[in-house]
């Protein structure tokens, strides 16, 4: 079967790796040269449009970096809605904005051709070992035509609802991983401030009612954990500029619909800010790194 | 072996009752007189004073609501520092401002008594079935002593450091834990505004990286974990009074050493004013309720 | 001349009054038949839609209070683009997002019909005295020709610039009203809690840096400033509701644009939590209300 | 009569120099010998610690950059309290923690010392022009005793209370100037990502509900001001070192009273961010820079 995939980021890359080590074979398509280079190295015959590429796959999969992106690969000149077939199914795995998930799928259907999104959790690491989640919105059917593929790339599957919902689930969760994150991170600034033992203060939390999955797993503290980004220079991962770009989603929807959300604001703010301050393209866990404290002589 | 038990509020209750269990017995106090009648009728003798209850016990235990308190505890007019003979073990189980421990600690010291801070994660249930996480600071040594009786109390015992260290820890423990359930909250209102099942938001977000203990212990939304506070009319628990004081603390902390901290500043508000609007005695899960959408005509 | 005034809202009464009293006739619609009522009864005749008032008037004004409604009245069914003639000239004075002015703008352009976007500053008192300030945004030539109608409706009238300029201009300043105005009842409640006179507090802070319009129009506590809305119990004025709407929108915009708005969204949530609260169609400034202290037996 | 002036930093020297410039001689004393000899350049004699020019002096003046400065000028080792006979007057004229004035307070006065608080506003700009607000709380007959002296250093000059009601006042302007600032940067920072000439928008706000002290007189937009810390590099003018410890103490007196400030607790932690990140020593007004967009190819 041949996947025909779009989008060879950091994360698509992997992604397509785990494809290509699997039955299947893939046509690729990126924007940048380069980045559609890394897809042939990998095995992947090279498309010169999502148009193209779509002609040729059996199945196809996106991912890419914001809605805009997904509604040129999808609606615009030399988009897939273009090159696929009535009846052949498109896998949107980009994080994006839900209304926009409804709008593309409502256009492709006029044509017969099929969609359901399907976002990821999990990062860069989750995605080179093969173990990210998955969230799908969309007809069960759709889902079990496309549970080969995704089963290449993640290793919990799960059907949220209608088209739509695997985005909407997606951003809540990374509404609290985004903002535990942050959580941890003042944490440690904080003990570290008073000279406690940063691996001790691991310790007692991993124990206690703040155990969180970034802790255990991004842990924004070099040294601790020898698998997260900030053990590599903080190298993504997930990068603050996508976590900015979630957030703001998340807030956006909740404006929508007349629901409070401070945490998921401020947090918004800090992502930003941290990308704004040259940390946009490094681990999401780099915001530790933002929270510096002022220097010793400021008065208090 | 006689522990003298002050403070018998929501906490102490459960705490005492498992001390008692065991192989101890008990002389208590409260300044509650209801309170203390709580714990005579689980077999504990009654004291008149803070003094009284540290001359009549072989170890004493405090659980107080604050700083304030401690401080009259162990150090006001018939405090545990005019009962208490030289050689005796204090521990001060209260989550309060470091600073303070370590002040309280220093004015023992000079009357040669011994004093531990030991601090607490795990609420009300947590303190009934005996599984409570304890982060000590203090010496090596009186951690030995107090060990058989925080056995009876908690389940995981860590020496996080010095005097004070444990209250840093825990202080830590709960801005993150704090945080990381006002996002939840959230994530969950936005997610019922959109009309996606909290069930299968809850199974996708525990499988991902948004996975916290307090998603899966503390859950915000009544009836997805029976053991949640809200399947039970959100009765505490912890109450989001305590954690408003906890973040507080730590915020106070913070600007103390000059670290930034934007998600506990505002999640310290926000539990401030759940706290004004009438929830302060309810679970800190509550706030979920505090984070109503405005109605469906309000402009956006 | 005969104003087609569409919306008379607790804004737009006002505002047709006072066109009323000068040389103006007016032909009125409103989606609200009691509204449309309070219309007949200052001296308009009344119009069926949108696109009937369109016809009968020489200009078109529209008061509305969303973007949708927005949407609605000039491209909806009955709406104002069927209704008017090519070269008819429609003045928005709503508050929405920029973007939606400037669809609207291009689908009436397309028909010749004419279109500027005025929105205005001041609330219900600076519209019933007709002292609004109005910031237009669109064509110079068209300006001219609203400017006798806009004279009746406000004292100071500026061009910004293009199409939806007016908007941004207007959503920046409530940025900067509706966090000052939060400032100003936070730092009234700190001083209210250490029993200072806010009479004195008042005209320590109009002499310094933190002088403020809303300080000094609005103040948020009873008594000090006999026109505010605080003095009559908090009867609008401008409402937590479209605060909540105006600061979304900014905040929304801030994202499109990638700028960091901390106090933006901060401010945001505190009028979503009143306006959930009960204060969403009081004054902006019981925001004060709504930002009580916790009881005095809170631990701290 | 002879000034006992402590403390010549930046706020200390313009003052001082205006002092002089009257019928005031002066004896002055810093820790830095730099700021000493800068004292001595402008005429005053030099002492060799608090108490050697309190005892010179006939009136002593404090403007120091912390509590804790305070503490030590007043109460420690070569302190105020050693060098000043009973009934002399002291005048604190920094901003600190209120409780800090009342144990000052308290200790003179068992001396027979007297003392009163009166922070300004105004920053350098008007310390060199010798308009500053001053905010005294303290004694009547004590004020009346100071006013010469504080006539040549302010021009508005207003009694707010009891010992330390001039620094709650003090903290409650600064709460809002400071907040309106970042308020004021944000809606120049969103106006210029769409376009509005900055000048046009500051028209356009100061007629408007958005009209500040802060965009009058310290806009955070170069050029458009021409006496703003903006127009001459952002020199301070008022640091956010100082503006981050204001809003820090404001913060701390709302939580001891319990009060929700949502705003508050933003703005503070937005300027000891811009703190730690190299501008705590510029003028507040700098929070603009720090308040850079992200990238134009961060995905939204």
């Amino acid at each position: 079967m041949t996947i025909a995939f779009i989008g060879i980021g950091n994360m698509g890359r992997p992604m397509l790796a785990n494809l290509l080590k699997r039955e299947f074979s893939a046509v690729a398509y990126d924007i940048a040269p380069a980045a559609l280079e890394a897809a042939a190295a990998l095995g992947a015959a090279r498309a010169a449009s999502p148009a193209e590429a779509a002609a040729a796959g059996d199945l196809v999969i996106t991912m890419l970096p914001s809605s805009t992106n997904v509604e040129a690969a999808y609606l615009g000149p030399g988009g897939i809605i273009v090159g696929a077939a009535a009846g052949k199914l498109c896998i949107d795995m980009s994080t994006i904005d839900p209304s926009t998930s409804r709008r593309v799928a409502a256009q492709l259907n006029e044509r017969a051709i099929r969609y359901i999104d399907a976002p990821v959790s999990g990062g860069i690491g989750g995605a080179a070992a093969g173990t990210l989640a998955i969230m799908v919105g969309g007809d069960a059917a759709d889902l079990a035509e496309a549970r080969p593929a995704l089963a290449a790339i993640g290793s919990n599957i799960i059907h949220v609802g209608g088209i739509g919902a695997g985005e909407v689930a997606k951003l809540r969760n990374n509404l609290i991983s985004g903002s535990a994150l942050v959580a941890v991170a003042e944490a440690f600034r904080i003990g570290e401030a008073f000279g406690v033992d940063p691996q001790i203060l691991t310790d007692v939390i991993a124990k206690s009612s703040g155990a969180t999955w970034v802790m255990e797993h991004a842990h924004p503290v070099p040294g601790i954990v020898d698998t997260a980004a900030s053990s590599r220079q903080y190298a993504p991962g997930f990068m603050p500029d996508l976590m900015a770009k979630d957030l703001g989603l998340a807030v956006s929807a909740a404006r929508e619909k007349r629901v409070p959300v401070v945490v998921a604001s401020a947090v918004q703010q800090v992502y930003r800010m941290a990308s704004s301050h040259g940390l946009g393209r490094e681990d999401f866990s780099s915001v530790y790194k933002f929270l510096t404290p002022s220097g010793d002589d400021a008065p208090v």
